[in-house]
């Protein structure tokens, strides 16, 4: 079976891994660990574990288990001192403290969940995210950068991790070993370069023999990616691969219906459009349709799966595919 | 295989369900549902949860898990929001919320622990614990009695559930295939007593042809029964029996080390005195080792099966054991 390896954090980890998942392949989750939000930041603040957010999503993704379970896993409490933190953070917390190790607990959590494949913590290490805006302002955590507080008119020009944080050894032989290397849709700056930031894990991706895919955001996100097409996506993350290139970049090939896109210009979020023509691109674009059809203008799963594993498998049976045709 | 049921609440049907699982019998736990102490009170409060606590130490008692998930499930968070509250009571609690139903959130929390037989909490009414003193004085809430806040020295006359609850239907089912119903050791009027009170269960009993014995405490308890024997014990089970009469009352053998008495009358325990030459009392006496030799006294988990699952199968070897030796 080919090893894939999907790296990520938020929602657009949770549609691809869920697609994947019905595949006979190999497949190791590498998860984002800088989360500060909500129930993950209750829990980090008041009982000093790691942020189990992420970590949930990506196992309640690869779960075999019944519904119930997985609906358990998601459950949030509604009112009192419980309020708001989800079951699942509290069962990897809860694991945490028991076993005194966060990757332990992962793996207890898994088996209780029946996962596919495996769950990764990118790093075992305690760390924040910061952002510095193009005028030179640092934001502190990633709760502060996901949900812009900031003038959402400043770009980003960098971010880092404080204080650094050394990979552990299970994410980086997933990427040793990887025939595939996904890197998957969401949160540019707070949930998919978080991973790359972590030391250890560019260097890995760099040396490994994988093909390496970008399945690209669908729409920008206020106050982290305004205005950004395919390729300042793509330039984004290389900056921070230390010189590995994206092979290929999977796009959709349409807008979203004219009532989403009003709906989703509400929210200042606009179609990540690709740019025409480029003859001298680095990567090879695979630009097709991978969206759901339904209420949200967002990946699906078994769209964007089957592209993927094409890509493990069928790399020629790519050029079949429309392309470039917006 | 026979069927044996085990009525009670806290750590004695803890200790008497974890000796019996090892043996191949049927095994139902009724539990009381009129706890509303600690981590399970809060719930109560502010989510309007039932019970969870004394379902969750039934769960453990006869999960056959690694140590792992029963650890999990005792386990107790620290600090902020969640400091106080058992790991166990929010898996449940969580579980009822999303299925809307206790019962099947007990069998799902059953499967994830793999218990061996099963747990059945006696009521799904939401109901209270009252006692009414000597003096005429109630005490409302289980932990107002279960902690004595009143005067120690009055007794217990009467207790009772408000509002009144009915047995669920497996209660009733489990006591009506019984061939051996165990009243288990612990709190007499906040952990065996109050499932009495549910209304049907009493009745299934009377009317039940299983052998009934009644494990006696070892110790005494300030505040609910100082001064008791095994008599005291017993005339008071049942006052709430309807009629019924105990068969089988299993009692200790020995006195505590001098030490752990002096431990045990510091926090106003006594052992408990079986009355001696009683040829008329009307039930018979089994009086063995069956307490631990560790650093409690208490009953051991396995010499108590041993006795237990004797009753069940060779009801004329009893006659060889040591009785009223003391």
């Amino acid at each position: 079976m080919k090893n894939i390896v999907v790296i990520g954090g938020g929602t657009g980890t949770y549609i691809t891994l869920t697609g994947l998942k019905e595949y006979p392949v190999n497949l190791s989750a590498i998860v984002a660990m800088s989360d500060s939000g909500g129930s993950t930041g209750i829990l980090r603040d008041e009982l000093g574990a790691l942020p189990p957010g992420d970590i949930r999503r990506a196992l309640v993704a690869l779960s075999q288990s019944p519904q119930i379970m997985r609906d358990l896993f998601n459950y949030r409490f509604q009112n009192g001192g419980l309020g708001g933190h989800s079951f699942g953070n509290l069962f990897l917390t809860a694991l945490e403290k028991i076993t005194g190790d966060f990757e332990k607990a992962v793996e207890e959590a898994g088996k209780v969940l029946s996962i596919r494949g495996q769950v990764i913590p990118v790093t075992k290490d305690s760390t924040h995210l910061h952002a510095i805006l193009e005028d030179g302002t640092e934001i502190s955590g990633e709760t502060n950068i996901d949900i812009p507080k900031h003038n959402g008119h400043l770009r980003i020009s960098k971010v880092k991790l404080k204080p650094k944080a050394r990979a552990t050894k299970a994410a980086i032989d997933a990427i040793k070993n990887a025939d595939l290397i996904v890197l998957s849709p969401g949160d540019l700056f707070t949930s998919l370069i978080p991973n790359l930031l972590v030391s250890g894990i560019s260097e890995a991706i760099k040396k490994s023999r994988a093909r390496l895919v970008y399945a690209c955001n669908l729409t920008t996100k206020h106050g982290e990616t305004d205005g950004f097409d395919a390729d300042d996506f793509v330039k984004n993350i290389e900056k921070y691969l230390g010189g590995r290139k994206i092979d290929y970049v999977v796009a959709h090939n349409d807008f979203p219906s004219k009532k989403l896109l009003a709906k989703y210009r509400k929210e200042k979020k606009e179609p990540v459009l690709v740019p025409k023509n480029k003859k001298n691109r680095a990567y090879k674009l695979i630009r097709t349709d991978i969206a759901s059809a339904k209420q949200y203008f967002r990946h699906d799963s078994y769209k964007l799966a089957r592209i993927l594993i094409m890509l493990t498998e069928f790399e020629n049976v790519l050029s079949f595919l429309e392309t470039e045709k917006r």
